[in-house]
């Protein structure tokens, strides 16, 4: 049983946390009697509310504006290899049960009671990404709990997501063991290689699984075109699906070059353009090109709240110009995995896209992200992705 | 070019109208100089905004609080089967391509831009419902229009939905050409059985295809329970998918026969369960009974505004019955048709269900109607049908 200092919340603070969140906010702590400056960035603490009752343990940094995390509501845990092991093999029961075959998000930070810690199993090789103080002084234990579960060949640990400034850290990259600078996915009996260094986040978007199902199940016979295809978990999915032609657009010529070893490796071939997405939409206008599905799937084009307006009118005018280059009927997929723009604010971003061209827009079906990204009841911030299949006539 | 009564909105009220929405509400109306009642129900008339300018044609129901619903915004246009049969060459290019091979929900009203008029398509018959006096008055066009498109083998006006009772009309029910009494839809391979004419709704619900597909990548090896089957379409699923065991309850003992055959048609077997769906969740929570997956799917608990209170608290007594049926790491697929309640508010009633039966719930997905119930971006009311797929921790 551990002996913890404690961290005291001000009066009726404590009733998002009772409810089941897990974030306490700097300006909720009584410093008064707790000052938060007493607190090494990540240490653990008893979480109080103001009369003294004890609420659960967290882990704590003084520098962020989330000073403080709920690991767990029971004060008697020790936050060791052992209770993130029991962490761990609940996730992985529900993985398994979900998409089996080890290919998956093993764990969703917060949704899976492991705050600020992301985990991505690529079969054997799992890839890890810390964003907070508290959970970066947790590796170890975390580092022997994978171990444990899984005894993977390697684990890369990417911390080295822009967040982390928010809590006063640097981006950092270690290897524990075998970590190959690519892995091969297997999803839906698909293959694709991904680059687990040098690519985009974790290296494959895992996230996406279901909405790549999606537009397979709709590509027979069609012309597609991906925007932000990266490495091609659309296009390829579409070519292999039956698709009459793909054409995948990105800035990366490396991520092209990778998407047409993906195609390889499935037995069909795509094109690829590379280039601003903007311009390329605009030139594939130009020629009068013609797509019966257009998947748009950027990067977060909203970091921070303020460039919520300016990054709104981003997405619509993409929307608009993937639009413009739909045949009559065509579908349009329209993701967006920026969490402070709104489902409600996507789907009028969208609406307005179609009004811009002159089309008349159906929504045929609203998504999110995979099963394997559980969003937390109490917790909207984990969920971030959106993604609108939409019909536009002519 | 036909030449029709003018209905004259009154000031402003045509910005609803100009962004897309179809509805044209009693106060709206500048009744001094269009009073509604020289319109008979169902009359055609031209629509113009408080200036006189045409906004497009529409028909008139002076019984209704919705008095008028667009039909085109062409002024010139006649609504004549040929003006139907373009709005179905539009429907049947997009079901034909998300759905291929005849079985869908073929026309979905304001959706479709056919107000009123819903047509279900089981290969060559066809289950229409008309729910306004307008859409009433345009049957005969609306039948040349199906014959011309499709030459149905038979068409079946079940004009019975409750809501006709808001335009002042009776049920009506009409056979035309050969009619079946069950017929059979063909869905990812497995084989239904549906009655037409002494089903609910129209005998299938197509809506919720894709929520039975993802619980049937979900069943193998599971022990599923329907509750509120009907006439098994989630259950019969989960068997043909490999569940380890079903059980469907229902209150109908027809529906559960029909249950019966339907799972003998795939060469599965299923248990099922007749009676009260409260009492039947809790005999078995008495009987210790456990499943790992459950779906709640009950008919629309919330008819109308004031009943919004109770029905949630309706839903969310039914889902924390069956959560408690759950094994550990459970799931939950829990759906509500009622439009009255919205995914906010159905997603809290799931977490107040988790909270008093002790359990901690995650979303999984969020689901709605399948791809032939597109929604109208400009009307909320085309959106309907949420689906929940949850995993409940022990």
């Amino acid at each position: 049983m551990p002996s913890l200092p404690s961290l005291r919340l001000k009066p009726h603070a404590d009733r998002r946390l009772r409810i089941g969140h897990l974030w306490v906010f700097a300006n909720e702590v009584d410093i008064q009697r707790t000052p938060l400056t007493t607190f090494a960035p990540g240490a653990l603490a008893r979480l109080e509310d103001a009369r003294g009752k004890t609420l659960g343990q967290v882990y704590v940094n003084p520098a962020s504006l989330i000073c403080a995390r709920m690991l767990t509501r029971n004060a008697h845990a020790s936050i060791d290899a052992a209770w993130f092991a029991e962490r761990i093999r609940q996730a992985l029961q529900l993985r398994e049960r979900v998409y089996p075959g080890g290919f998956y998000r093993l764990l969703f930070g917060e949704s899976d009671g492991v705050p600020g810690l992301v985990v991505d199993r690529y079969g054997d090789v799992l890839v890890a990404q810390s964003t907070t103080a508290g959970m970066d002084a947790l590796r170890p234990v975390v580092e022997t709990a994978l171990q444990t579960a899984l005894s993977p060949r390697g684990i890369y640990w990417r911390c080295d997501a822009p967040v982390r400034s928010l809590e006063g850290l640097e981006p950092e990259v270690e290897v524990r063991g075998d970590v190959p600078d690519a892995i091969e996915i297997v999803e839906a009996g698909r293959r694709f290689v991904a680059p687990l260094k040098t690519g985009q986040k974790t290296g494959w978007y895992f996230d996406q699984r279901d909405n790549r199902a999606l537009v397979g199940q709709l590509a027979a016979g069609q012309r597609v075109l991906d925007v932000f295809s990266y490495i091609g978990g659309f296009g390829v999915t579409a070519a292999a699906c039956g698709a009459r032609s793909v054409t995948c657009l990105d800035a990366s010529d490396t991520a092209l070059e990778q998407a047409q070893a993906n195609a390889s490796r499935n037995n069909v071939t795509i094109d690829v353009r590379a280039g601003d997405a903007r311009q390329s939409l605009e030139a594939l206008a130009a020629d009068k090109a013609r797509f019966d599905l257009v998947v748009v799937d950027p990067p977060a084009l909203i970091k921070r709240k303020k460039d919520v307006a300016a990054g709104t009118r981003h997405y619509q005018q993409l929307n608009r110009l993937a639009m413009e280059l739909l045949a009559p009927n065509g579908l349009l997929l329209a993701a967006s995995c920026s969490h402070h723009l709104t489902a409600d604010a996507m789907r009028g971003a969208l609406r307005k896209a179609a009004a811009e061209s002159g089309r008349r827009m159906m929504v045929l079906a609203q998504r999110g992200a995979a099963l394997d990204h559980p969003v937390h009841a109490a917790i909207p911030e984990t969920e971030y992705l959106k993604a609108f299949l939409c019909s536009v006539d002519a």
